[in-house]
């Protein structure tokens, strides 16, 4: 099938999932969980072809880790099932009420987006995590996976087709896409794909950002700053530093900018060194950080870098107005964290940091949909529109209006027979 | 100045903006209000100086109209201002409040998206009333209007940003463009701007649309269909049709296909006939229509057509689902409507179209932020993410995550020594 009728069956397929019950697709979301128990034996196998393959072809190790699917990844997607089961329904939820005049009713009402294009990397369980958050929200989903799990995605998608299929969703609803050339002809199919959402590397979401005319949600750049400020308890500053450098740092809302008050540089910079030092970090600093620690100097480059890895780049401020600029011009929006004991400075850092999360006296390493508690999480997202910061189901979510009347027609409000009064309907 | 510089100088507003109270937001807009009172002599000068060069230019005759701004014009976007300050601020409000563990709060609280681009065409009502809009709301603006209106956007802005710099405003937050080169540098800004509104005809939308990797806010088409069910009430049904189609053709939620069950269609068509044809509405038909109405047939490319006129196409449907599969291909997302005394119906055609406005027995041309109540309008979108439908101020804000801590680490988290409680803070 070419992908134009792919994604042409998909959006067919979304207009009834959009009204599909909840009881069908908890029922789906059940057969799904019990099928990957069931068939486990299949998938390992499959994913065990996978991984033979992709070691002969010498593929880097820390993709080989994403790519395994054992046991324990498959009882962790189906417990992520079984917890989804129990979210309330996004779907159909009243959002405002307003009577705009007698018997004419105007009801804001979450539906969901349509078709969502998800393009992953290796890990198969995303591919499981991301059909059963479409599924729950009532959309559609194009799938492409990287092609070194191309047994395992292939089972498993044929799995949540059969179990859907079986449970009463309409059929089309779930299409997985195989080769690299599907990805370029998708960022193209605006007109049956509503959002995308690229998972994995920096390179790949600014790329998938940087070609299509759909709208994209995700993040390329994590670059997250801690601000110490001049009022910061040190050993606090050095403990959220610390954690939120090197905790994990290999990920997005890891620490990669650390700004410190020139007023506390002094005390705060060799008890902070004393301990990253124990961690092996690399640190480069500016000008004036360089007086006063045995490191190297910071270039332009590394304050719009984003390390990943055990190295952090260390810049001393005038005040917290230069922190919050640099920030701001550096930053990529995603995570600042300002350790103070002013509640006026934190508040002002909170108000004027253009990020999605902004913390005070926090470690950057919180920014998480599951941390949130949001129970299931689509990505964290650095658009400026429509979801921001972690985000939920909600972000699977838009509303339609729904008005209700009894012949209404507007010449009557325009030549002054009937006027509109807007009444909030309480529900 | 180069645009941008432009579009940094309200990137850096933009940040000062959406931490300025709600009182010298609300001063600002009664000095802008005073001043259009007080200036308004040289605004209809300067106006009158733009109609006299354009009419010399021969330009359209509507467009001359959208272009006079007279002293009626004045005193609408005078009290458009005035509504404006008495509306709540949008900025800050706390949609969400979560205890994550014992002091751990995350605010997921409303902020301003930060750098609007409006593009707008003869109407300098526009320029007035979008720039209000988005200092109510702590947004930053780029505007660029038709060179038509030269003079008059450009006494605005002066007036727009003197009586906001005395108020206090940020400088640098208003910015107006003038050459037509700049709208094509704009659309690349992508660093500075974070959303584009156009206003203006549907060629010129779908232009910006094509042409930006900035989101953009609006909509083209607005093919809006009404389905009378084999269950209407003829008489209603009539009056619904002829006020979508008639009310006011040139609009875009004005009706452009009418579907028809086949049942009602006999006994419907002509009746329909009668009231149009004294409107002097051209009706163009599907096959079985032409055998009970004398009217020429229908094109394919007639389903996809906006008149904007009195035209209108007529197709006779063998079932709701065939009128919905209908909507879903040939309309815009728009606003559709039905006409049934059947519940299951309308709920059916409510859940399944997937437009913004999905109305009940009301005729189309209700779908407007006015008529809904928004207070403001700043347009209707026909996206399917962020903001869908008729516009109010809400589609001018975003949201950031705050997350208040007391040193809080995650490597306390991911140890075990410390667990989420995720506890709803009552507020």
């Amino acid at each position: 099938m070419s992908i134009d009728n792919m994604a042409s069956n998909a959006k067919r397929a979304s207009i009834k999932l959009a009204a599909a019950s909840t009881i069908i697709k908890n029922k789906a979301l059940k057969a799904i969980a019990s099928q990957l128990k069931a068939r486990q034996k299949e998938i390992i196998e499959a994913n065990t072809m996978d991984l033979i393959r992709s070691e002969k072809e010498n593929i880097a190790k820390p993709l080989l880790k994403r790519l395994k699917f054992d046991e324990k990844k498959i009882s962790g997607v189906i417990s992520g099932i079984e917890n989804l089961i129990n979210i309330n329904d996004p779907v159909g939820s009243v959002q405002t009420a307003t009577q705009l005049d007698e018997g004419l009713e105007l009801y804001k009402v979450s539906c969901p987006i349509g078709v969502i294009g998800i393009i992953f990397e290796s890990r198969p369980d995303a591919l499981v995590q991301i059909s059963a958050l479409c599924l729950k929200s009532g959309n559609a989903v194009l799938l492409k996976g990287g092609s070194e799990a191309m047994l395992t995605n292939r089972i498993l998608a044929d799995i949540i087709t059969y179990a859907s299929d079986m449970a009463g969703i309409p059929e089309g609803w779930i299409q997985l896409l195989e080769t690299r050339a599907h990805v370029g002809e998708m960022l193209k199919l605006d007109e049956y794909i509503d959002l995308i959402i690229p998972r994995g590397s920096n390179e790949f979401v600014k790329y998938i950002m940087d070609n299509s005319n759909i709208p994209v949600l995700g993040h390329a750049d994590g670059i997250c700053h801690c601000y110490i400020d001049s009022t910061a308890d040190t050993g606090m500053a050095v403990d959220i530093a610390i954690d939120s450098k090197t905790q994990y740092a290999a990920v997005c809302n890891a620490l990669e900018t650390l700004l410190v008050h020139k007023n506390i540089a002094k005390s705060f910079l060799p008890a902070f060194k004393n301990e990253s030092d124990k961690k092996d970090v690399v640190l480069v600093g500016c000008e004036k950080t360089v007086k006063i620690l045995d490191i190297p100097g910071a270039s332009e480059e590394d304050w719009r870098s984003e390390y990943l890895d055990y190295k952090l780049s260390v810049k001393i401020v005038e005040n917290i107005n230069e922190a919050i600029e640099h920030i701001n011009t550096y930053g990529s929006g995603h995570t600042d964290t300002i350790v103070t004991s002013s509640f006026e400075n934190a508040a002002a850092f909170m108000n004027l940091v253009d990020s999605g999360n902004v913390f005070w006296n926090v470690s950057t390493r919180f920014s998480d949909g599951f941390n949130y508690g949001f129970g299931a999480e689509v990505g964290i997202s650095t658009n400026k529109i429509h979801a921001r910061g972690p985000v939920g189901l909600d972000g699977l979510m838009i509303y339609k209006y729904k008005l209700k009347g009894k012949g209404h027609i507007i010449a009557d409000y325009s030549q002054g027979r009937k006027s509109f009064n807007h009444r909030k309907i309480q529900q």
